[in-house]
């Protein structure tokens, strides 16, 4: 299986922005194109503002859209949509198209919430659970963002049959205003403090592709976006998009600059890497109840 | 905190790998003082053979010995011993000694078993389940090696407010009978399939440490050890002992020969880290049911 990230920035508009990333997409030559978290318009989590629900809108059209464009290039696409599903009631929601046809959606299910990312005032929690999704290239674990950071998520989507994790993603280091002193904008904007979250970011994953022994696609943003509220400068998305095998091992990997990177997956190696490694053979569900609380006490 | 780890060579007999272990303590400085798996013998479950069990018979006699070296150099010290706990019923278990007493005991949850590392023939899988244990240094939550593959036993421990997470470890690569042409083997002996898997051991505890906003505390052996069996030609144990600070930074990290590692650990970091990323605020409890089942077939 080949697989497209499309790893892009915002360009100013939904339209321009759109047009780029349909440009971007008829330069691949891949069976799966992956698109970045929310990829249509600006990441407008940055701060809290009702107009922001508007983008929701046309969500009946955008799925149209992507299932044409899916169609157009005969490719199963990920897409990460706003999605409206009444009055109040909003989800981040990655959609599946296969050739034209909807596979699948998963509504993102751990929301965060911190400076720069308050997502919980627009998307409530998913209600679909962890179901991959099938489609002609695979079985498809597909999250976003915040889910990354759960191994609980990757593991249900291995369980349930997944071949592959794939994570559409929104991630970057916050702009601090520079006539702004703010103790937790100032430690995390020293250089070793942002390598050391990049490096989190990408050690947790490759967790999931090793604990589970699949195959990890992530699609970040890249680019600096400003936060009009004022609250922040804005936030500066990290790129580095990537590939991993069922080892965790980088099949590819992305910059800070607007790219799309080709790799070719190979589902049977994670066949073979559990015949070597299996982990999944061992567990111990006699003894997971602890999972499913809030938190275990002390006695 | 300071912890010492222990990453050492067996030397051909009991009594003289316990004294370079005793020496070697002797040359630390630190509250806290960890061993690798089994440290007191060779690694046996290269192969299986009845005579290993024997190994066990000195139990009571080895807690004895290691509660009175931790009071000697009045320290914390997580020690990995053969348990015989009924004729036919063995664990591996890791017994943490403070300052002369008992702090408590972890017997391996999750048993290995593949070429050269047949544990399931000699340990019974624990039933203490996944209990932190309480000592002067802090709540410590103790795992070992097989269960370091498993996010959900480093889960349990953090949801049960351990302050660290320990693994003494006994991991390397297989080494090939020269004469014989072994298609695992082979393929498991590049440089490059090596590294792979050193990465991914590695790999998936820095995930542990960043899901779980936690220190990690890694001691494996080292060196070269034959099997007896001859099925194998042995295993060479890959060092490479490690402390990991709660975003799966590097705090240290052995090389591939005998040495003690000496580094400070801030318990506080934990504590901040988890405010600007409160991965523990957001799980899914809801939605985690099939972390209890074996599989979860497809519908």
């Amino acid at each position: 299986m080949k697989v497209a990230l499309i790893q892009q920035k915002y360009y100013g508009s939904k339209e321009k922005t759109i047009n780029k990333t349909v440009e971007m997409i008829s330069k691949t030559n891949s069976d799966l194109v992956v698109l970045q978290e929310l990829h249509q318009n600006e990441y407008f989590c940055k701060s809290e503002d009702t107009k922001f629900f508007d983008y929701a809108d046309d969500y009946k059209k955008d799925i149209k859209f992507w299932s044409n464009i899916s169609k157009k290039f005969d490719i199963v696409l990920v897409t990460s949509l706003f999605e409206k599903r009444a009055d109040g009631i909003y989800h981040n929601t990655a959609y599946v198209f296969d050739k034209g046809k909807i596979a699948g959606k998963y509504r993102k299910m751990h929301i965060p919430d911190d400076p720069g990312f308050y997502e919980k005032f627009y998307f409530t929690e998913g209600d679909l659970g962890f179901e991959p999704i099938n489609t002609s290239v695979g079985r498809l674990g597909v999250l976003v963002c915040w889910d990354q950071w759960y191994p609980e998520a990757a593991r249900i989507m291995a369980l349930k049959g997944a071949e592959v994790l794939i994570y559409p993603t929104a991630i970057g280091w916050l702009e601090c205003p520079k006539n702004r002193i703010d103790e937790l904008c100032e430690k995390e904007n020293t250089k070793e403090e942002k390598q050391k979250m990049l490096d989190a970011w990408i050690s947790v994953q490759r967790g999931h592709a090793v604990a589970n022994g699949l195959p990890v696609i992530t699609v970040n943003r890249v680019g600096s976006e400003k936060d009009e509220s004022g609250v922040l400068e804005g936030i500066e998305f990290w790129g580095n998009s990537f590939v991993l095998g069922p080892q965790g091992e980088f099949l590819a990997r992305a910059g800070m600059k607007e790219e799309i990177i080709e790799v070719e997956i190979d589902l049977n190696s994670s066949k073979e890497i559990r015949k070597i490694w299996p982990f999944l053979r061992d567990r111990r569900i006699d003894s997971y109840k602890c999972l499913q609380k809030r938190y275990c006490e002390k006695k």
